[in-house]
C-alpha cells in the first residue's frame, strides 16, 4: 500500500517530532526485579548505524503474528536500525492440526537479526502475549521488559522450560517510559481480563506509534484502575502517527459492560444456589474475576477452594505479588472441601471452555479424583465459548446437567464480561489519539476488515489504513505508508517435545490416518529371485472390525500373493515397483468393497 | 420416573375417549402417489392382539433417536400390539467421529418387531427426519405416509440408493387422518424453514398423544399458509394425553422473526450491493428462502443461478410438485452466468455452514470450476452456523473477504431466522394443547431441560414430565405415564458403503493415528532359532519428519535388534511375547525422546 502524502505535511512533522520530545511521567529507569540470571545479553548493536540517513527517517513495523489469526501475537518496530519486539506468544491448534500441542511464530527473522534488537517488550501476561518466549529463549538472549504481575507470570513459565537464565526480567509500570535503542518505549494502563496490561507509545525521532495491546474500556472496574483514557488524549494532541489497535471485538456492537455487572450476577445467583454446593468455571488468569468470587463468597460465609494446575499457578502469582486480596480463613485446600457442608463451599475451577483434561470436563465425566458433582451442585460457568469450542462446552453443560446438576451458562445471566473492546469503545481510542495512519491487528481478516471499516465511518481516508498479514513490513514516517518485501513468518508446530518436527506432510498423514485408518501389507522375498519366502501378511488398523472382515482380507492376501508371484514370473525385483503395484491394486480393490480410501503400506522384506 | 394419577381420572378419561373419535376433517383414505413397487409389505401384525387386557389399555412410546442429540429422530408408538413408526432421520457425525460419513439410528427394535410395525410418518423431508430411511428399508419393508413435497425428496432418496421397491409412498396433507392398525394418525399443518411441514396428533382408545414435529409459529409465512393454531386448540378442548414438543430453541427467549423480515433485509442489501454480483449462501432445503430470493433478483431484474448438487436437487422436487414458484427467464444455467454483467446476477448456493466441499467453501478456496470470486461479489451467508460449524463458517468468510469480497454474515443483517419455535412460541402450543403428560424431543440435555422447565413454569406438574435418553420406553394411560425396561437403541456409524462396520475400538484407533501417527517394526525372524534373517525395518508415518529423524530412528533399530537377539539367546520364540517386548520398549524409547505416543507396531514374518 504505497500511500503518497498530501498538504500539510510541515504541521504534522512538528506535531510528531513534539511527541519524540514526551516528558517522562516517571522515573524513566525499568526496576530490576530479579538479579540477572547467567550470562545476560543485551549487546549494544554491532551493524553501524547508517550515518547518512537517505531521505527522511522511517519507523519499519514487522509482524509476525496476530494478523488473520487469533493469538501468536508478536510484532517488531524498527527504527535507525534498532529493533524491539512486542509481545510474543503463542496459539492453540485449530481442529486440522492434529496432534499438534501449541503453535508459536516463526523464529527466523529474529534470530537472523538478533544483534540489532535491544529486548523484549510484553503488554499483559496472557498466553497469547507471552506463550512464545520459552521458545524464542531457546535461541537468543534477550531482556524483557514487563509489568510486575506479567513478569510474574513469565518468570513461573521460564522457569518451567529452564530457560530463565535467557534473559533479565525488568519490570515496569504503567507510566514509565523505557529507552531500547533509539525508541522511547512508554507504558500506558488499560483495562483487560488480566491485572496489570499496558497499551505502549513509542516515541521516536519519525513520530510515535500507539500499540494498545489488549484492551477495553471499564470506568468502573473491580480492581485497579480504569484505562489511562487522559494519556492516550494526550498522545493525540500530541500527535499520533500510527494506531495499531486491538480488533478481537471489532465485530461486536456497543460497550463491552463493566466487570461490577458480573459480581451484581454472582449475587444473585448465590442467593438462588442456597443449600447447593457452588462451582464456578472460570479462565484461570481472570484474577478480578476469582477476586470477586472470593468477595462474593466471603459475603455468603462460604469458603473457597480451587481446582485445577493453572488455576493455582495464577493465584499463586498474584497472591505473591499482591494483586489478589485474600481475606484470611476464607481460602481452603480442595481437599478439605468435603469437611464443610455444600453450601459453605464455592469450588472455582478451570474448564470453562471444555477442555477434555480440565477439571469441570473431569467432574462433568465422573474422573475428577477429589470431586464428585451431582443434584447437590450449582455450577455456573463464567466465560464464553471461545470460537471452535461452543460444542464441547455444550457437551459438557449436557454431561453435568444428565448427572442432575444446576447449570447457568448462558449469556443472558452476565455471568462473564469480554475483555476486549467493542466497536464504541474502539471509537472512544480511535478518536482521542487521532492517528494518520491506522493498522488494525489481534484478529482475523474478518475483525481486521470490520476494525478498518469503522476507522473509515470515523473519517480516515482508505489509503491510510494497512490491513496486513503475518510476514508484511510495512514502512512509515509522516509522508507515507508504503509496504516492504515480506520477511519470513509462519506458523510453528509444537508436539510434545518436538518444535517444528511437524509440518504439513506429517498432518496430511495424520489426517489421512485419523480419516481412514491403514491397511499393512508385509511379504519377505527372495533377494535372488523375487518369490515370496513368508506373507504376505495383513496388518490393519482404524479401518474396519478387523474380525468381521476376514473375507475382505482374505481377498487381499489373495490379490497380493498373485501380484508378487506375477512380479517374480516377469523378473520384476525393484521393490519400489512391485511396492506401488501393490499399493495401487489394493487400493482400488478396497475402494469397490467398502468405499473407503485407508492409508496403503506395502513392506517388503528381503532374505 | 413412575407417576401416580390423580383425583379427577374419570374426566380425564372422557376427554380422551372423546378425542380417539375425532371426525377426519378430509377424506380419510391416503391418495396413492405411485404405483407399489415390487412386493409391498403392509402385513397385518402376525401376533394375537391381547385378548383380556388386564387394567385399562395404554399407549407405549419407544424413542430411538431424537433425544440428548441433535438430529437421527426417530419415535416408535405403540397401542395394542401395533406399532408405527414417526420419522427417520439421520445425524451429522461429532468432531471425535473421524472419518465417519452419517449416524444412523440402530434398528435392531424395529427388525426384530417388525410384523407389529403397520408403517412409518414422516413430518417432514429434511435429511434429520428422513435421512436413515434408506437404511431402514435396506432390511424392512414398509409403507411411508407424508404430505406430497416430503415423500417426493423421500422417493429421490431411496432411488438414489436403490430401495425405492421396499416401500410404498403415500401421500396426505395437512388435515388428513390415516389409520395404523388401532392408531389414528392425524396431519396438522406447522410452520417450518421446509415447506409441508406437519406435526401428527395420535387418536388411539387410550387418548391422544400431539408429537409437534419440527415447527414454528409464523403468522406471516412468505409461502403457504399459518401453522394450523386452531386445530391445536381443539385438540387441547377435546384432551390431550400427552404432548411431545421440538426443544431446539428452548434455550432461546421470545419469537422467531417471521421469514418476511429476511425478504426486508434481502430488499436493503439487493440495494446496497448495486453494480456486484449476489451470492447467497442457504440451506439447500428451505424453499420459502430461495423463493424469496427468486422474487427479490426478478424485481431487482438479476438472473437467478444455483450452485451445488442438494441445491438443484431440492429446487427440482419443489419445481415438479409446485413448491416453488420460478416466473418466466429468471432462472438460468450457472454455466452461463459470465455471459450476463456482474449487476444482473444472483448466484444461490451451498456452504452456508462452511463444509470442506460445498459450493461456497471451493468459491473461498479458489477451487470452484465455473465461479471466481473476488471485489466484484457481494456475498450473503443466509443462515446461522449450526454449533460446531462457527469455525468452518468463520474461516470461509475470512477467504472470502482476503478475495475482496464484500460478506454479509452478522445476525444484525437479519438475513436468517430460525425454523425452530422459541420460548414464547412453545409457551403458546403447550397453553393451547394443555396436555396431562409432557415429553420434551429433539435436542440435547440443555434443551430438553430448557423445555421441562418450561412446562414446569406453566404449571405443569413435574411428575407429570418425561426428560428421556435413546432406548428408553414410557407407558402412559389417563392414570400414569411410568417408564418400562429400555430397549436397544444407538448410534449405528456409516462410512463409506459400510453400516455398522466401525465401531469404539475402530474410532479409537483412528483418534490415536490421527493425533500421534505410528511407528512400525518389522522384522523376518527364523522360525527354528528366533535369529533375525531380515530387518528390523522402521517404517513411520505421521510422526516426525523422517528425513530430520534419521538418528532416532537408528536408535530404535539398534534396540529392537538388540531385543530380538536377547529373545532368540533367551530361547523365546512365542512371537506374542517378543513382539509386545519390542512395543512397550520402544513406546517408552519413543516418548523419553519425543514426548510423544505414536502408535507401536511390530510386526514379525517368520521363515
Amino acid at each position: 500500500m504505497n500511500v503518497n502524502y498530501k498538504k500539510k505535511s510541515g504541521t504534522a512533522r512538528n506535531k510528531t517530532h513534539m511527541s519524540a520530545n514526551v516528558k517522562k511521567k516517571n522515573d524513566n529507569k525499568p526496576v530490576k526485579y530479579h538479579k540477572p540470571r547467567g550470562n545476560v545479553t543485551n549487546k549494544r548493536p554491532k551493524t553501524k548505524k547508517n550515518p547518512q540517513p537517505k531521505n527522511k527517517p522511517t519507523i519499519r513495523i514487522m509482524f509476525l503474528g496476530g494478523l488473520n489469526e487469533i493469538g501468536k501475537n508478536i510484532t517488531l518496530f524498527e527504527c535507525n536500525n534498532d529493533i524491539f519486539i512486542l509481545d510474543c506468544g503463542m496459539a492453540f491448534p485449530d481442529g486440522d492440526m492434529l496432534g499438534v500441542d501449541l503453535v508459536i511464530p516463526d523464529f527466523t527473522y529474529v534470530e537472523e537479526n538478533i544483534d540489532r534488537i535491544k529486548g523484549i517488550v510484553i503488554t499483559h501476561g496472557h498466553e497469547d502475549h507471552i506463550g512464545g518466549l520459552p521458545f524464542l529463549l531457546n535461541k537468543v538472549r534477550l531482556p524483557i521488559y514487563a509489568t510486575a504481575l506479567t513478569v510474574g507470570l513469565i518468570e513461573n513459565k521460564l522457569k518451567e522450560y529452564g530457560v530463565l537464565s535467557q534473559t533479565t526480567l525488568n519490570v515496569v509500570k504503567a507510566g514509565d517510559t523505557i529507552k531500547l535503542g533509539c525508541m522511547k518505549i512508554e507504558f500506558i494502563h488499560v483495562n483487560h481480563s488480566i491485572p496489570d496490561s499496558v497499551a505502549v507509545a513509542i516515541h521516536t525521532e519519525v513520530g510515535t506509534i500507539v500499540h494498545t495491546g489488549d484492551f477495553k474500556i471499564d470506568c468502573t472496574p473491580t480492581t485497579g484502575e480504569m484505562i489511562d483514557l487522559a494519556r492516550f488524549a494526550e498522545l493525540g494532541k500530541e500527535g499520533v502517527l500510527a494506531l495499531l489497535a486491538d480488533s478481537t471485538n471489532a465485530e461486536k456492537m456497543g460497550y463491552t459492560m463493566t466487570e461490577q455487572t458480573v459480581f451484581e450476577s454472582f449475587e444473585r445467583l448465590f442467593q438462588r444456589a442456597e443449600h447447593k454446593r457452588i462451582i464456578i468455571a472460570t479462565f484461570a488468569s481472570n484474577i478480578s474475576r476469582i477476586q470477586q468470587i472470593i468477595y462474593c463468597a466471603q459475603k455468603h460465609g462460604r469458603k473457597v477452594a480451587l481446582s485445577g494446575r493453572s488455576m493455582l499457578n495464577y493465584i499463586h502469582v498474584a497472591d505473591e505479588l499482591g494483586y489478589i486480596d485474600v481475606p484470611d480463613g476464607v481460602m481452603i485446600d480442595i481437599d478439605l472441601i468435603n469437611r464443610y457442608p455444600a453450601e459453605k463451599i464455592v469450588l472455582v475451577t478451570t474448564g470453562s471452555q471444555g477442555e477434555p483434561m480440565s477439571a469441570l470436563s473431569r467432574m462433568a465425566y465422573s474422573d475428577h479424583k477429589k470431586v464428585d458433582v451431582g443434584f447437590g451442585d450449582f455450577i455456573i460457568i463464567s466465560a464464553n465459548p471461545i470460537p471452535g469450542n461452543e460444542k464441547t462446552v455444550g457437551n459438557v453443560v449436557d454431561e453435568l446437567l444428565k448427572k442432575g446438576c444446576e447449570v447457568v451458562y448462558e449469556s443472558m445471566y452476565e455471568v462473564h464480561v469480554s475483555g476486549h473492546a467493542c466497536r464504541e469503545e474502539l471509537k472512544i481510542i480511535h478518536s482521542l489519539t487521532k492517528p494518520k495512519f491506522f493498522i488494525p491487528v489481534h484478529g482475523e481478516q474478518k475483525h481486521l476488515r470490520k476494525h478498518a471499516e469503522l476507522a473509515l465511518a470515523m473519517g480516515m481516508e482508505h489509503k491510510n489504513i494497512f490491513i496486513g498479514d503475518i510476514g508484511n513490513v510495512v514502512e512509515l514516517n509522516d509522508q507515507y505508508l508504503k509496504q516492504l518485501p515480506s520477511v519470513q513468518a509462519g506458523k510453528v508446530f509444537v508436539d510434545g517435545s518436538g518444535v517444528g518436527d511437524v509440518g504439513s506432510i506429517v498432518l496430511r498423514d495424520r489426517k489421512h490416518l485419523g480419516q481412514d485408518g491403514l491397511v499393512i501389507i508385509v511379504a519377505t522375498l527372495d533377494t535372488e529371485n523375487g518369490n515370496v519366502i513368508s506373507g504376505p501378511d495383513i496388518v490393519s488398523r482404524g479401518f474396519v472390525y478387523v474380525r468381521e472382515s476376514n473375507e475382505l482380507f482374505d481377498e487381499v492376501r489373495n490379490r497380493v500373493s498373485d501380484i508378487l508371484d506375477d512380479c517374480a514370473y516377469e523378473n520384476i525385483h525393484d521393490w519400489t515397483t512391485i511396492k506401488n503395484r501393490v499399493k495401487d491394486d489394493v487400493s482400488k480393490m478396497i475402494f469397490e468393497r467398502t468405499k473407503r480410501s485407508p492409508m496403503i503400506l506395502p513392506i517388503i522384506m528381503d532374505v
